[in-house]
């Protein structure tokens, strides 16, 4: 089994519950190192399946090490994950959700998602023109007739986004059944949702599940934000980590299930703008199970009314050219977020707060020296 | 067989030769009624399979029903494509050029070009944010996660690029041998190429075929360029119709090879402007020749270096909103091109000449009386 760079990147995984899923992932995962980061009660103890190389960190190890910063640090939501991002020493990160299994390709060949990741990592992004053959650095693709050769050299690989089969990755609205439609409706009153969210009978899909597979890699154009999906994702730490924050969801906070898209659309606006690439496509996971609607809509609900306004923010706006690496231009966001989404609810306040505690946390982990 | 739409499309065929390929088409076309452009010398007889509904203009009919218009249709070269465009009567066009030949799906079922190109045009296009699992409106898929409720109801399609399995749609550069480019650069001498075009070893590609059948369609988001071809075209005449010229190419033209690549770029800007949508990805054809590089060379020559200007003039260009229909918006790129280009060569402001004259002879065929 093919284990590339595996003395280069770290797999991450946050959970409540014994990691019975990595016997599935063995063959894959074994030759990397884990970080596992445990959400919830400190005092349980998580089963890690015998073979695997791990550290492990609870809540009391997140404040002892990041101490008056680890308030920043989600607790009780995936987002707590990024501690991981933060403590990891490698160039590379993986993250991936513990509901999720090893998909398998048209031919019926598990995939090793490391490897396919890895290869969306190592070559080139193009987001300043669309490839309609997809990735062009793949084997058997090419740049078609009409593609400019001065843009044909691409720029680096930021983020590599891959899929699901099985379980997609929809909000409540969308993944709840019929009766439990008119339940929401019931419980939360006929004005709940916003205008915007069609009609139910176009909507309830609670017994979808993907099937296609989608051969294929692309780079997302420069300008062009789109819905990042922490479930199975990799990053370059050095091009984006420090980015990577997956803001304040979970207890005490008035929002979930938006940590992913927080990271997503941060971490987009900062690639553009230091001229580094998004990919998504390949490669797919399983993903086995539907979380809970109802609470899946407590989580999402103000987000779902947020992001109306969040989006359009990140779609306007322009980081200044002295912001020339990472963490200048994750600081310069956090005070964009202050000003430009504060009117929205006090929460944004507090989340730009987060997001200069995050880098505050990220230099003490990783201080230019050792990076250096 | 399903015939969707048939008395609201028209197949517009460019061709030099008799349409036996025709025969292969018969299943999906002959429920169709067929323009055919018939390029080169006029006195020559095409030979159109029996049972075809056509109708077919040669050079001498171009010249009687556009009069001091016509020379802005191209000769011998595909590019006379767009006079059937102009001259149809039908809300959709699908275009095809005749060494394209019925593809089959992975299941080895044969495609139905037609079938899947209408299902493009009549679901709504998404360019504002990208969708992780492509085509939300196709069975089976949706807005994932985190997609704004208030952009899910789309904006309607203008275009739908089909692709190409087999013979890929690769530039003369790409597409030559070896030897070929050896012979090319004794030819055309050691600095016939842009510094762009890197080494020849990563290039030569006429072995390679296109097997991968990605089973997806896409919006081409807002901004973002494309290359394109239009080999396997479908498009909306009413919302882009006027827009589809080819340009000037093929005899007494310094250049060949970019007309529809011309057609891409302006579309596309026009598209975006007015809020209508450009889709990619499905259906395939066969694509069963490749044509010859040293001939492509001689055509796409200029374009090669030229496009390295023209495409970011398109990137960077904004319409008036005083332009609020194709026609306008067209005369005003007409003159954009004609001030922004003309530096390149004067080739630029014929071709804007030709924009015009264009527009002159849509609306000399397309009344607005007519058209109400």
């Amino acid at each position: 089994m093919s284990a590339p760079l595996a003395d280069q990147l770290d797999i991450v995984i946050p959970t409540i519950r014994n990691l019975d899923f990595l016997e599935e992932w063995r063959p894959f995962f074994q030759p990397y190192h884990l970080i596992i980061v445990q959400d919830g009660d400190p005092t349980k103890k998580i089963h890690v399946p015998e073979g695997f190389d791990y550290e492990l960190y609870n809540r009391n190890d997140i404040e002892r090490i990041l101490g008056d910063k680890a308030w920043a640090i989600s607790f009780k939501d995936s987002a707590c994950r990024c501690f991981g991002f933060m403590v990891s020493k490698k160039k590379y990160i993986y993250t991936i959700d513990d509901d999720c299994f090893v998909a398998k390709d048209p031919s019926g060949k598990p995939i090793n998602v490391l490897e396919q990741h890895i290869k969306n990592l190592l070559t080139p992004s193009t987001p300043f023109f669309f490839n309609t053959l997809y990735d062009p650095y793949r084997e058997g693709a090419d740049f078609v007739r009409g593609y400019p050769f001065s843009l044909r050299e691409g720029i680096p690989t930021a983020t590599s986004h891959g899929l699901w089969m099985n379980i997609p990755d929809y909000d409540a609205p969308t993944q709840a059944r019929m009766d439990e439609w008119d339940c929401l409706q019931t419980c939360w009153g006929p004005h709940a949702f916003p205008h915007s969210i069609p009609a139910r009978q176009h909507m309830v899909k609670p017994r979808e599940r993907n099937q296609r597979y989608v051969d294929a890699v692309m780079t997302v154009p420069k300008g062009t934000l789109y819905p990042m999906c922490g479930m199975n994702l990799a990053f370059d730490r050095d091009l984006i980590g420090a980015a990577m924050y997956f803001g304040l969801m979970g207890e005490g906070q008035p929002i979930g299930r938006y940590d992913d898209m927080w990271a997503g659309w941060c971490t987009k606006v900062i690639c553009d703008h230091l001229g580094v690439g998004c990919k998504t496509g390949l490669p797919y996971v399983w993903h086995s199970k539907a979380s809970n609607p109802f609470v899946n809509l407590r989580k999402e609900y103000k987000g779902i009314f947020w992001q109306e306004e969040i989006i359009p923010f990140f779609q306007n706006l322009t980081l200044s050219k002295t912001s020339t690496n990472v963490e200048q231009c994750y600081l310069e966001l956090a005070e964009l977020v202050r000003k430009g989404l504060g009117h929205i609810d006090p929460y944004f306040s507090k989340l730009a707060d987060g997001m200069v505690a995050w880098i505050e946390g990220w230099r003490l982990l990783n201080p230019p020296a050792a990076s250096a």
